[in-house]
């Protein structure tokens, strides 16, 4: 079933539709080009999906590239030709065959092919889980559940599934000698109060899941948060007959935190021990990871000051600790934010993550050692954004990275020995993938400003590709306005900048335009790429067919330009950050096409904590703002992203005192629209309505629209609304 | 100390500075005269009170008549001049000289002068009762609380006074030949679902206190509601340093609804008796009245459907109840709003109050008889407002009606043995007054569109008066504009409506004008009245300055036009008030200066309902509204209100239906903000609320503000602020 290097060399180009789209002026006399509409923009619209580009879904069996679709999958051959490998409709058969009743709204969109030398597919619901024999064309195992399941997390060795059921914990075992399933209830006193499995520390430090099997299979190593010292916030359901309370735990910066513990269940001995973390007050616990043998457990131990981590290591069987074996410090924060990779090779070394050097880098680590011993990234001008696996055979890691451009993503092959990068695939655009089994492929989906998308199929040892899929262009036939990319000097006068902008459609560069600048700015996100239309979302493009110059640009404190780029805004949140927009308002000014009178700015979240501040501080250069889902004082966020970058209202008073937009709402000259989502549990009401609140009592007059039923972002046809309210909002006041 | 009827008689008319202000045409070159701003116009304003006509405080000291001001009282002299009586410099120098420590923020604005037959006054605050006789220069009594008292019912008889603290009841009885106190505690299981001693029905049929002092000042009758079965509503203080639940108890219209029991505290025998009133549940309990011997009590007895009442007599010693000795029935609703008179000079008859007729009317009973003798104000074309009181010496009574014309209040003097009725005062305008102790004299204030205000004093036996007090004319310097009133027939043909135009500040008759329609529309209220400016809201004032046309008419369903003009509405609110507004919408239109393609309206409360359902029924007509504090769904309003008028949803589903708004919400063409007080007890968030999610979901966009912290009303800064933010509504869309 391994699908050998050398059937590369035989691969056949397959037929294709191409299209490149370049970035053109926009023909202004193309009076038969189409509209976009916002339902052809937006997540959520009617048409949106029309207008996307052609994709493929895959899946990796073993070495093998399987192609899923809603109702069949197909296998590629070694004539690079997609063969179909079975199909929906002979699943349903074999349900009702062997008289089992159909899951509703089946398709095999989630199936998941476990094990590369077993011919079995396995579909996970939230009320069932069954295997299917595509050879045999039968059902092998099938579990339903009366009850709901939720984060499921299934053991690829020998199949057991971890579940969460009323924030309580479950394993039902798989004993696939005499297919039969043990149920173990792992936990019993799950509630609001104390949560069993699931992601903890509000899912910052990298942290995604809150269960974790032992590569054996047998033992299942999990989180226990105790929120009940944690304060409820009171959100409220406005949808039920009398309007209902529906409190969430959140604890606020600076107030008490929850307490995490870690739990280690035996399958075999049906117990579970606790690791040993000492008082587990206003401590950090991520990076969990499984030793090769199952007889390890190692995790980073963080300080709620998130200035010090330690990684530690634990007996997985008694729980007892065996001591911290590397740790590090900066005396703004580190950020541990993903587990450890062991060698397939060498169970001695494993690699961890750092910053240290001021990139992220990829460290070689050996536990007979105890120490670090080299950095197998560096020298490379930028940071490693993802580690794919490995390729054992060439002992060659593979790699995501921004080394090729600071705005692209690119795949490289890395080797552990001698540190020598090979890039892989195209070396143009943003891409990610996925390694197949034993890291001698890799699927590759890319995009760039030149092409939609493409999917390639790549040879790790010899960097061979080939192309799978190519996009049409699915702008064809539209008005599409020119989007071009370029760059600025930071504030500090030296870092480069990345900006995109996209003039209105059918431009005249004799006319003035009015400008809008969409804005996010804050760490862990950036917005421009060299991906397709630079990245641009579909509001911008809909801005511009109104007529409007949109301009975005990722400031110091964004991601993917390395440390001390985003820390530069410790303790003060908002000040770097504002004056780097303020760099990409002055080249926008000197646009002889931007009046410069009419500019507005919109941003969400972070990007709407910006749009107010921006609004407050530079009240005569913006005359109107949107801001969405703001936080408006960084004391009423959280405590784990809160505290990284503010430390705590206690420590750094002056810090949130400055960046206290209420404290400035006397400062609102514009129009300023601010938009929430009714139950939002990331940046709660409570920063809007206290904003609201405070412009009131100074006498100035934001505009205001929520959500009810919405969190943190609106989805579906409520993001069509959304960006229809904020259109016209620049409508009635910027135009 | 008694006033005799003579005096008056020898009355000379006092210094007094008079102008009288008459609706004029603006004169539109009268460059030099002021405008008026938000804080003159608008309660709340930092020049507000500037702007408002003069005031006479008084209060009688059982026939004489005492001036109130901050510091000092006056009384009024037999040649009617005011003779200095007593200053709180005289009183705080007591309150020292005796060791005793002053209350914070002292004035004798709240001076009581219980007893005409003592030189005592009696101070009463959250956390005192004193009183000091000012012959003696002394205080008598004095009484400081560590815990804020509520609901303070001082009995007039004896000096008692009953008490809330944390919804528990408690009385501190006055044993004034020892000048002792003597503390009783009522109740001790008070608290969120218990509440003893405070107002109950949610303030609904006249309630307005919870505590009745017996005659004789011994007994205290009192309320005590159990609403442990009520829903509560989840309203939030974001004001906290994390945000916090705020629940009230609030029975919605079909749901479960509270129950109230009434007992009976003897101080002498420290006992409660209940009054045996049967099950409870979903019953309600008005119009409570001791009898003059302080052995009876009577109240009204209404069932849920609002639709039949019973007249019940009780033992107030036992609690037994002594039957039914009347009963009144309407196929819509009764509505016993008032308790019982009895008459002073024959302690077997007393005055009811019924709309039997159609119009709200005084009925003699006799207990001896049982039954009704007569109706005391039969023949008038108009309903009876209030019942001042008596005059024994004439054994007439004192009543307030619109018998004069149905926009004004005028007293008169009805004999009970004839009927015949003698006009007390000016026949023009607007009263209000108070009855001295024996009714032989009436303080009487009173406006009408040419008189800001005037202050009588009026001998009630002879009709003759002498004036204490006209305004100057407090809009005199001002660009005022015209405010007329006229009349429009009702959409059933025939029924006269008042309405009040109020046209833009120097008209010009050749332009066109914005014209905004103010509307309320529901029950209990009408604001076209002969008064100042016909009842104009300053802010009418102000959006006539700004150049709007100005319209506010009185629909059926509104007040004092009696029984079966109100009453239309049953089981459909909305569908003929909105009629009727549609007829002053036509006849807007005929005017040459209307220009009737921007047509706006604003209304709050029951008139934030009617502008939203015009908004939504009459799209074509209106350009633009403002919708204040709405209800949007009758379901989510209160049983005592909702299901007077709607009956419940479960028994009117088609009128409920019709009337909730959030079904139409997709029929939103013009512009529509809506605004609520974020912590609003009345018409809870969820109305609004409902509302906008609404929109969202059928693709509509109302606009947004609400003001955290505020409830039903926004008063203060914040009412400024308001009305800056609607200004500013209808300068942005309808201009």
């Amino acid at each position: 079933m391994v699908v050998k290097d050398g059937i590369l060399m035989r691969m056949m180009r397959i037929k294709i539709f191409l299209v490149f789209m370049i970035p053109v002026l926009a023909v202004s006399n193309m009076a038969q080009s189409k509209q976009f509409t916002l339902d052809d923009l937006i997540p959520g619209g009617k048409t949106y999906k029309v207008l996307q580009p052609l994709s493929l879904t895959s899946a990796w069996w073993g070495n093998r590239l399987i192609r899923i679709e809603k109702d069949k999958c197909s296998i590629l051959n070694q004539r690079i030709n997609w063969e179909p490998l079975l199909s929906l409709a002979d699943i349903k058969d074999a349900i009702k065959a062997q008289g089992l009743e159909e899951p509703k709204g089946l398709t095999l969109l989630s199936a998941r092919f476990p094990n590369g030398d077993k011919t079995e597919l396995v579909m996970i619901g939230s009320n069932y889980l069954f295997s299917y024999d595509w050879k045999l064309k039968r059902i092998l195992r099938w579990q339903v559940y009366d009850e709901a399941i939720s984060y499921q997390d299934f053991s690829n060795t020998g199949g057991s599934i971890a579940y969460s059921q009323n924030n309580d914990l479950f394993v039902d075992e798989y004993l696939s000698q005499k297919g039969q399933v043990k149920h173990h209830r792992i936990s019993s006193d799950g509630g609001v109060n104390l949560v069993y499995g699931q992601s903890v520390h509000r899912n910052e430090f990298g942290i995604n899941k809150g269960t974790f099997w032992s590569p054996d299979g047998r033992s299942l190593c999990f989180y226990q948060m105790d929120q009940s010292m944690v304060a409820d916030y009171p959100l409220v359901d406005i949808s039920t007959r009398i309007a209902t309370l529906q409190p969430i735990k959140y604890p606020m910066a600076g107030e008490t935190s929850h307490k995490v513990s870690i739990g280690v269940y035996n399958t075999l001995t049906r117990q579970t021990v606790w690791l040993q973390t000492g008082d587990n007050t206003d401590q950090y616990y991520t990076g969990i990871t499984w030793s090769p043998d199952s007889k390890k457990i190692f995790l980073y131990h963080l300080n709620r000051d998130q200035n010090r981590c330690e990684l530690q290591q634990f007996n997985a069987e008694t729980g007892v600790s065996e001591g911290v074996i590397y740790e590090e410090y900066h005396q703004k924060y580190v950020e541990p934010q993903h587990g450890l990779a062991f060698l397939p090779w060498d169970s001695d070394k494993f690699i961890y993550w750092s910053q240290k050097t001021g990139y992220d880098n990829l460290y070689l680590y050996s536990l007979k050692e105890k120490r670090t011993l080299r950095n197998l990234t560096a020298g490379h001008d930028g940071v490693v954004l993802e580690l794919l696996g490995f390729n054992a055979k060439t002992k060659s890691i593979i790699v995501n990275t921004t080394w090729t451009s600071p705005i692209q993503h690119n795949f490289y092959s890395v080797s552990v020995e001698s540190g020598k990068a090979q890039p892989l695939g195209s070396a143009k655009g943003i891409h990610s993938g996925k390694l197949s089994a034993d890291g001698s492929l890799l699927i590759d989906t890319w995009t760039s400003h030149e092409v939609p998308r493409q999917v390639d199929y790549i040879n790790t040892a010899t960097g061979k590709s080939v192309t799978l899929l190519v996009s049409y262009d699915q702008w064809n036939g539209y008005d599409v306005p020119e989007i071009s990319c370029g760059m600025v000097k930071a504030a500090d006068g030296h870092t480069d900048l990345y900006y995109r902008l996209i003039k209105p459609t059918h431009f005249d560069p004799n006319k003035k335009y009015p400008a809008v600048v969409y804005v996010y700015g804050g760490p862990h996100t950036r917005l421009v790429t060299d991906s397709w239309g630079y990245g641009c979302r579909g509001w911008e493009i809909y801005m511009a067919q109104l007529g409007y110059v949109v301009f975005v640009l990722d400031g110091r404190g964004s991601s993917e330009r390395g440390r001390d780029f985003e820390n530069v805004t410790f303790r003060h949140l908002g000040r770097e950050e504002m004056k780097d927009q303020m760099q990409g308002v002055r080249l926008l000014s000197t646009l002889p096409y931007v009046d410069s009178n009419r500019l507005g700015v919109h941003g969400w979240s972070y990007g709407g904590f910006m749009t107010t501040n921006l609004m407050l501080t530079y009240p005569e250069e913006f005359k109107v703002g949107v801001a969405g889902g703001p936080v408006i004082d960084w004391s009423l966020y959280e405590v784990m992203y809160g505290e990284r970058y503010m430390d705590t209202p206690q420590t750094n008073p002056d810090g949130y005192k400055e960046n206290n937009l209420c404290l400035r709402a006397g400062d609102l000259k514009g129009r300023l629209l601010i938009i929430f989502g009714y139950n939002d549990p990331v940046c709660v009401p409570q920063h809007t309505l206290s904003f609201i609140r405070a412009c009131e009592t100074a006498g100035t007059h934001p505009d205001l629209l929520t959500y009810p039923g919405d969190e943190h972002n609106m989805q579906g046809a409520d993001r069509i609304h959304l960006h229809e309210h904020i259109t016209r909002y620049f409508e009635d006041h910027l135009k």
